[in-house]
Protein backbone atom coordinates (compact mmCIF):
# COMPACT_ATOMS: atom_id res chain seq x y z
CA UNK A 1 0.00 0.00 0.00
CA UNK A 2 2.91 2.31 0.84
CA UNK A 3 4.64 1.72 -2.12
CA UNK A 4 2.00 2.39 -4.63
CA UNK A 5 0.81 6.05 -2.70
CA UNK A 6 4.67 6.83 -3.04
CA UNK A 7 4.50 6.00 -7.19
CA UNK A 8 1.59 7.90 -6.90
CA UNK A 9 2.65 10.89 -5.16
CA UNK A 10 6.42 11.05 -7.72
CA UNK A 11 3.38 11.48 -10.55
CA UNK A 12 1.76 14.24 -8.45
CA UNK A 13 5.20 16.23 -7.93
CA UNK A 14 5.94 15.80 -11.41
CA UNK A 15 2.56 16.98 -12.45
CA UNK A 16 2.99 20.00 -10.08
CA UNK A 17 7.03 20.99 -10.97
CA UNK A 18 6.41 20.79 -14.85
CA UNK A 19 3.55 23.09 -14.43
CA UNK A 20 5.70 25.60 -12.49
CA UNK A 21 8.57 25.21 -14.61
CA UNK A 22 5.75 26.22 -17.87
CA UNK A 23 6.18 23.04 -19.60
CA UNK A 24 1.57 22.65 -19.96
CA UNK A 25 -1.01 21.49 -17.53
CA UNK A 26 -0.84 19.93 -14.47
CA UNK A 27 -0.36 16.34 -15.67
CA UNK A 28 2.31 13.74 -14.89
CA UNK A 29 2.78 9.86 -14.47
CA UNK A 30 5.65 7.43 -13.56
CA UNK A 31 5.73 3.22 -15.32
CA UNK A 32 7.02 0.82 -13.00
CA UNK A 33 8.36 -2.43 -13.21
CA UNK A 34 9.88 -4.99 -10.74
CA UNK A 35 9.01 -2.20 -8.07
CA UNK A 36 11.29 0.52 -9.30
CA UNK A 37 10.47 3.63 -12.04
CA UNK A 38 11.68 2.83 -15.26
CA UNK A 39 9.75 6.04 -17.25
CA UNK A 40 8.39 9.76 -15.81
CA UNK A 41 6.51 11.60 -18.78
CA UNK A 42 4.88 15.18 -18.00
CA UNK A 43 3.02 17.28 -20.28
CA UNK A 44 4.51 19.38 -22.68
CA UNK A 45 1.73 20.22 -25.01
CA UNK A 46 1.84 23.81 -25.13
CA UNK A 47 6.14 23.40 -24.68
CA UNK A 48 6.79 21.24 -27.43
CA UNK A 49 3.90 22.27 -30.27
CA UNK A 50 2.73 18.58 -29.77
CA UNK A 51 -0.68 18.15 -29.30
CA UNK A 52 -0.43 14.31 -28.24
CA UNK A 53 2.51 14.91 -25.72
CA UNK A 54 0.35 14.12 -22.56
CA UNK A 55 1.96 13.00 -19.67
CA UNK A 56 1.04 9.15 -20.23
CA UNK A 57 1.78 9.14 -24.08
CA UNK A 58 5.44 10.94 -22.96
CA UNK A 59 5.65 8.30 -20.06
CA UNK A 60 4.95 4.87 -22.18
CA UNK A 61 7.15 5.87 -25.32
CA UNK A 62 9.87 6.54 -22.90
CA UNK A 63 9.07 3.16 -21.28
CA UNK A 64 8.82 1.50 -24.33
CA UNK A 65 12.54 2.84 -25.69
CA UNK A 66 13.74 1.94 -22.23
CA UNK A 67 12.59 -1.92 -22.69
CA UNK A 68 13.30 -1.71 -26.24
CA UNK A 69 9.68 -3.15 -26.96
CA UNK A 70 6.05 -1.74 -28.02
CA UNK A 71 4.45 -3.68 -24.89
CA UNK A 72 4.16 -2.74 -21.40
CA UNK A 73 3.82 -6.28 -19.98
CA UNK A 74 4.66 -6.60 -16.79
CA UNK A 75 4.40 -2.97 -15.96
CA UNK A 76 1.92 -0.62 -13.84
CA UNK A 77 1.51 3.17 -15.06
CA UNK A 78 0.54 5.91 -12.58
CA UNK A 79 -0.98 8.18 -13.76
CA UNK A 80 -2.13 11.92 -11.81
CA UNK A 81 -5.27 11.75 -13.55
CA UNK A 82 -7.44 9.66 -14.92
CA UNK A 83 -6.76 9.26 -18.87
CA UNK A 84 -8.27 11.35 -21.72
CA UNK A 85 -9.52 8.78 -24.69
CA UNK A 86 -6.24 9.00 -26.48
CA UNK A 87 -4.04 8.28 -23.40
CA UNK A 88 -6.40 5.42 -22.38
CA UNK A 89 -6.48 4.51 -25.79
CA UNK A 90 -2.14 4.08 -25.75
CA UNK A 91 -2.74 2.63 -22.70
CA UNK A 92 -4.48 -0.20 -24.49
CA UNK A 93 -2.10 -0.65 -26.84
CA UNK A 94 0.61 -0.69 -24.70
CA UNK A 95 -0.70 -3.12 -22.28
CA UNK A 96 0.40 -2.49 -19.13
CA UNK A 97 -0.49 -5.03 -16.15
CA UNK A 98 -2.51 -1.87 -14.37
CA UNK A 99 -3.01 1.62 -14.05
CA UNK A 100 -3.19 4.23 -11.22
CA UNK A 101 -5.08 7.34 -11.08
CA UNK A 102 -5.86 10.07 -8.84
CA UNK A 103 -7.71 12.80 -10.68
CA UNK A 104 -10.61 12.09 -12.09
CA UNK A 105 -12.19 13.47 -15.70
CA UNK A 106 -14.52 15.60 -14.07
CA UNK A 107 -12.09 17.22 -11.95
CA UNK A 108 -9.90 18.23 -15.31
CA UNK A 109 -13.19 19.08 -16.67
CA UNK A 110 -13.90 21.31 -13.85
CA UNK A 111 -10.59 23.30 -14.56
CA UNK A 112 -10.99 23.54 -18.11
CA UNK A 113 -9.78 20.34 -20.13
CA UNK A 114 -11.94 18.54 -22.67
CA UNK A 115 -11.72 15.20 -21.59
CA UNK A 116 -15.05 14.78 -20.43
CA UNK A 117 -16.40 16.33 -24.17
CA UNK A 118 -13.75 14.11 -25.95
CA UNK A 119 -15.14 10.73 -24.12
CA UNK A 120 -18.48 12.31 -24.89
CA UNK A 121 -18.06 12.64 -28.91
CA UNK A 122 -16.09 8.90 -29.09
CA UNK A 123 -19.25 7.53 -27.91
CA UNK A 124 -21.02 8.94 -30.47
CA UNK A 125 -21.55 7.56 -33.87
CA UNK A 126 -19.43 9.35 -36.63
CA UNK A 127 -22.47 11.55 -37.97
CA UNK A 128 -23.26 12.91 -34.56
CA UNK A 129 -20.18 14.05 -33.52
CA UNK A 130 -19.10 17.77 -33.60
CA UNK A 131 -15.85 16.61 -35.21
CA UNK A 132 -16.84 17.03 -39.56
CA UNK A 133 -16.15 13.63 -41.11
CA UNK A 134 -16.67 11.85 -44.15
CA UNK A 135 -15.63 8.34 -45.86
CA UNK A 136 -14.09 8.25 -49.46
CA UNK A 137 -12.45 4.82 -51.01
CA UNK A 138 -13.52 2.17 -48.79
CA UNK A 139 -13.21 -0.40 -51.44
CA UNK A 140 -9.58 1.24 -52.59
CA UNK A 141 -8.33 1.39 -49.05
CA UNK A 142 -9.60 -2.89 -48.57
CA UNK A 143 -6.71 -3.36 -51.12
CA UNK A 144 -4.33 -2.76 -47.99
CA UNK A 145 -5.91 -4.91 -45.51
CA UNK A 146 -6.29 -7.65 -47.76
CA UNK A 147 -2.56 -7.63 -48.43
CA UNK A 148 -1.78 -7.49 -44.55
CA UNK A 149 -4.10 -10.66 -43.99
CA UNK A 150 -2.25 -12.50 -46.49
CA UNK A 151 1.31 -10.96 -45.41
CA UNK A 152 3.57 -14.15 -43.78
CA UNK A 153 6.15 -11.83 -42.14
CA UNK A 154 4.33 -9.29 -40.24
CA UNK A 155 4.95 -8.82 -36.78
CA UNK A 156 1.42 -8.49 -34.97
CA UNK A 157 0.29 -5.84 -32.01
CA UNK B 1 -14.52 16.04 -55.23
CA UNK B 2 -11.27 14.74 -57.31
CA UNK B 3 -8.88 16.75 -54.75
CA UNK B 4 -10.45 14.77 -51.55
CA UNK B 5 -10.09 11.56 -53.51
CA UNK B 6 -6.53 12.67 -54.57
CA UNK B 7 -5.50 13.07 -50.97
CA UNK B 8 -6.96 9.73 -49.75
CA UNK B 9 -5.02 8.02 -52.42
CA UNK B 10 -1.86 9.59 -50.96
CA UNK B 11 -2.87 8.29 -47.67
CA UNK B 12 -3.52 4.78 -49.12
CA UNK B 13 -0.66 4.31 -50.75
CA UNK B 14 1.65 4.81 -47.95
CA UNK B 15 -0.47 2.54 -45.46
CA UNK B 16 0.74 0.07 -48.76
CA UNK B 17 3.82 1.33 -49.40
CA UNK B 18 4.86 1.19 -45.44
CA UNK B 19 3.52 -2.15 -44.34
CA UNK B 20 5.60 -3.78 -47.68
CA UNK B 21 8.41 -1.84 -46.09
CA UNK B 22 8.12 -3.73 -42.81
CA UNK B 23 7.13 -0.37 -40.31
CA UNK B 24 3.95 -1.54 -39.00
CA UNK B 25 0.05 -1.74 -39.65
CA UNK B 26 -1.52 -0.71 -42.73
CA UNK B 27 -2.02 2.64 -42.35
CA UNK B 28 -1.27 5.91 -43.72
CA UNK B 29 -2.25 9.80 -43.23
CA UNK B 30 -2.14 12.46 -44.07
CA UNK B 31 -2.61 16.56 -43.28
CA UNK B 32 -3.17 18.98 -45.63
CA UNK B 33 -3.80 23.02 -45.41
CA UNK B 34 -4.88 25.29 -48.04
CA UNK B 35 -4.73 22.32 -50.59
CA UNK B 36 -1.28 21.26 -50.07
CA UNK B 37 0.02 18.17 -47.80
CA UNK B 38 2.14 19.58 -45.13
CA UNK B 39 2.58 15.86 -43.45
CA UNK B 40 2.63 12.32 -43.67
CA UNK B 41 2.49 9.90 -41.28
CA UNK B 42 2.58 6.16 -41.76
CA UNK B 43 2.14 2.99 -38.52
CA UNK B 44 5.48 2.69 -37.36
CA UNK B 45 4.55 0.59 -33.87
CA UNK B 46 6.60 -2.19 -34.38
CA UNK B 47 9.73 -0.87 -36.05
CA UNK B 48 10.14 2.01 -33.95
CA UNK B 49 9.20 0.15 -30.33
CA UNK B 50 5.97 2.51 -29.89
CA UNK B 51 2.57 1.99 -29.58
CA UNK B 52 1.44 5.32 -29.88
CA UNK B 53 3.01 5.72 -32.99
CA UNK B 54 0.26 5.44 -35.41
CA UNK B 55 -0.29 6.35 -38.89
CA UNK B 56 -2.56 9.90 -37.44
CA UNK B 57 -0.20 10.53 -34.44
CA UNK B 58 3.08 10.45 -36.52
CA UNK B 59 1.45 12.57 -39.10
CA UNK B 60 -0.34 14.83 -36.25
CA UNK B 61 3.19 15.54 -35.10
CA UNK B 62 4.75 16.47 -37.41
CA UNK B 63 2.59 18.90 -38.87
CA UNK B 64 2.41 20.42 -36.10
CA UNK B 65 6.32 20.32 -35.94
CA UNK B 66 6.50 22.11 -39.59
CA UNK B 67 3.52 24.59 -37.89
CA UNK B 68 4.81 25.55 -35.32
CA UNK B 69 2.18 25.13 -33.16
CA UNK B 70 -0.44 22.47 -31.00
CA UNK B 71 -3.29 23.15 -33.13
CA UNK B 72 -4.05 22.19 -36.63
CA UNK B 73 -6.61 25.08 -37.44
CA UNK B 74 -7.53 25.46 -40.90
CA UNK B 75 -6.45 21.66 -42.12
CA UNK B 76 -7.95 18.37 -42.60
CA UNK B 77 -6.88 14.96 -41.95
CA UNK B 78 -7.00 12.23 -44.11
CA UNK B 79 -6.68 8.65 -42.74
CA UNK B 80 -7.32 5.45 -44.84
CA UNK B 81 -8.36 3.68 -41.44
CA UNK B 82 -10.98 5.49 -39.42
CA UNK B 83 -9.13 6.33 -36.24
CA UNK B 84 -8.82 3.99 -32.76
CA UNK B 85 -9.67 5.72 -30.06
CA UNK B 86 -6.26 7.27 -29.19
CA UNK B 87 -5.77 8.57 -32.74
CA UNK B 88 -9.27 10.07 -32.82
CA UNK B 89 -8.54 11.90 -29.42
CA UNK B 90 -5.21 12.99 -30.95
CA UNK B 91 -7.62 14.46 -33.64
CA UNK B 92 -9.90 16.09 -31.44
CA UNK B 93 -6.88 17.41 -29.30
CA UNK B 94 -5.46 19.15 -31.90
CA UNK B 95 -8.58 20.47 -33.74
CA UNK B 96 -8.28 20.21 -37.57
CA UNK B 97 -10.99 21.24 -39.10
CA UNK B 98 -12.44 18.20 -41.00
CA UNK B 99 -11.32 14.48 -40.98
CA UNK B 100 -11.60 11.78 -43.60
CA UNK B 101 -11.11 8.02 -43.36
CA UNK B 102 -11.42 4.97 -46.23
CA UNK B 103 -11.73 1.88 -43.97
CA UNK B 104 -13.98 1.48 -40.96
CA UNK B 105 -13.12 0.22 -37.61
CA UNK B 106 -14.63 -2.91 -38.53
CA UNK B 107 -12.51 -3.27 -41.22
CA UNK B 108 -9.56 -3.32 -38.80
CA UNK B 109 -11.19 -5.70 -36.61
CA UNK B 110 -11.34 -8.12 -39.21
CA UNK B 111 -7.96 -8.30 -39.58
CA UNK B 112 -6.82 -8.23 -35.96
CA UNK B 113 -6.49 -5.08 -34.84
CA UNK B 114 -8.10 -4.15 -31.33
CA UNK B 115 -9.96 -0.89 -32.11
CA UNK B 116 -13.20 -2.26 -31.75
CA UNK B 117 -12.16 -3.40 -28.78
CA UNK B 118 -10.79 -0.46 -26.99
CA UNK B 119 -14.01 1.78 -28.30
CA UNK B 120 -16.50 -1.00 -26.34
CA UNK B 121 -13.72 -0.71 -23.38
CA UNK B 122 -13.10 3.37 -23.31
CA UNK B 123 -17.06 3.21 -23.02
CA UNK B 124 -17.63 1.10 -20.58
CA UNK B 125 -17.18 2.59 -16.26
CA UNK B 126 -14.00 1.81 -15.25
CA UNK B 127 -15.28 -0.98 -12.79
CA UNK B 128 -16.27 -2.99 -15.81
CA UNK B 129 -13.20 -2.70 -17.81
CA UNK B 130 -10.47 -5.07 -18.75
CA UNK B 131 -7.96 -3.07 -17.76
CA UNK B 132 -7.25 -3.19 -14.12
CA UNK B 133 -7.72 0.08 -12.32
CA UNK B 134 -7.37 1.80 -9.12
CA UNK B 135 -7.81 5.26 -8.04
CA UNK B 136 -5.69 6.41 -5.14
CA UNK B 137 -4.16 10.13 -3.87
CA UNK B 138 -7.05 12.32 -5.27
CA UNK B 139 -7.21 14.94 -2.26
CA UNK B 140 -3.23 15.27 -3.24
CA UNK B 141 -3.29 15.14 -6.59
CA UNK B 142 -6.37 18.21 -6.70
CA UNK B 143 -3.85 20.71 -4.84
CA UNK B 144 -2.13 20.70 -8.92
CA UNK B 145 -5.46 21.35 -10.25
CA UNK B 146 -6.46 23.94 -8.07
CA UNK B 147 -2.84 25.46 -8.25
CA UNK B 148 -3.34 25.98 -12.18
CA UNK B 149 -6.61 27.27 -11.57
CA UNK B 150 -5.23 30.13 -10.15
CA UNK B 151 -1.84 30.14 -12.68
CA UNK B 152 -2.09 33.79 -14.82
CA UNK B 153 1.06 32.96 -16.96
CA UNK B 154 -0.44 29.83 -18.33
CA UNK B 155 -1.38 28.69 -21.91
CA UNK B 156 -4.45 26.96 -22.42
CA UNK B 157 -5.25 24.21 -24.81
Amino acid sequence: MEEKENFMREAIKISIDSMRAGNGGPFGAVIVKDGKIIARGFNKVTSSNDPTAHAEVVAIREACNVLGSFQLTGCEIYTSCEPCPMCLGAIYWARPDKMYFANTKTDAAAIGFDDQFIYEEIALPISGRHLCTEQLLNQEALEAFKEWEKKTNKIEY
